[in-house]
């Protein structure tokens, strides 16, 4: 698990390359400490052109890649250290044929929790280790029906907005999932127990020098 | 969804019996406002004579009336108004024929984590509404194997101590277990959707009269 990692990643440069508030507290939850630099990439590769697990990674690559690239720059430059790890992550919504993300209004959250009401969907995370690896979660969520009342309030609560899917399982929305089946923090956001185990056999194999 | 029965909650008195901060906390984050009352019922019931799941249900059930009958001897006594709704909930975990509460100890905890490690247990809360109704919720939940030194690790991090099964999955535990089956918030220690299902039948009948 994770926790036996921490001593080997103590006092090294970590960042997360995510501006989620979510993924950086799953992190902290771990007992990890890391810096957060948001990457400049917008969420913009060609949906059609990938499955929605492969969306998720490649999105994840280039927001860890562009941090990565700055980091190298600010380095070279002298400016700091170079980072000993760098973690990119992405969550998408998968219902059907849409890939879904980051609802654009209040419409569009309202027509994507009247798709998902009663459904089962699934959600996939892509993490990247720019240089190192990448990989992806898949957890599927089973909502209950959800009446045109209880998404307007929904809606009203605010929790809808900056979030995959327009919900958030840790808020409000917690209690309109009937279950699910996997990882839960990959549905809020990072696959802790994925991580870990990819973090260890990186570290075996010498492909991860700490 | 419990958010659309908030209205109905609005003004009332509303009592959780449970000493869980993470109970607490779970309710809070579905916008419940409540006081919390202690039993003093101690969870002694004789485990051979209950499965697991009526384990959880039947203290939940011993701590909600206590706290129930303390309110109802302060109402007649005019020294507060009569609640309008008393929750109480137990949380066990289940693996093979043990049914496992929190640790007595280190070494205790010990056991429980070698014992789960690896493998896949069951997590049942039980929740009881005073005179109105009892259930429970049975949520699947897989752990990775743990090494001695894993279990060393999180001993150490005092984590395991005060929590059914020696785990708490909100905590560091989470990047240890490798999936669930069912409700998430049921292991925590709350069933958020079905307590939300539970409620609005009880409004919904009569029964819950607010």
């Amino acid at each position: 698990m994770l926790l036996e990692h921490l001593p080997a990643l103590e006092g090294k440069r970590i960042v997360l390359a995510s501006a989620s508030p979510r993924r950086r507290e799953l992190l902290q939850q771990m007992g990890m400490k890391f810096e957060v630099v948001v990457s400049s990439f917008e969420e913009t590769l060609p949906k059609e052109r990938y499955s929605a697990a492969d969306y998720a990674r490649h999105t994840a690559s280039h927001k860890a890649l562009d941090v990565a690239r700055q980091l190298a720059a600010a380095a070279a430059a002298g400016a700091a250290p170079p980072p000993a790890l760098v973690i990119g992550a992405d969550t998408v919504v998968e219902y059907g044929e849409h890939i879904l993300e980051k609802p654009a209004d209040a419409a569009d959250a309202a027509r994507v929790l009247r798709m998902l009401s009663g459904k089962r969907h699934h959600v996939h995370t892509g993490v990247a280790l720019p240089r190192l690896h990448t990989f992806s979660v898949t957890t599927s969520v089973e909502f209950e029906e959800l009446s045109a009342e209880a998404i307007q309030a929904y809606i009203a609560s605010g929790e809808p907005f900056g979030k995959a899917g327009s919900y958030g399982i840790q808020g409000l929305a917690g209690s309109f999932v009937r279950g699910i089946e996997g990882c839960y923090f990959n549905v809020v956001g990072f696959p802790l127990h994925r991580f870990g185990t990819e973090l260890a056999t990186l570290i075996a194999s010498g492909a991860l020098r700490l």
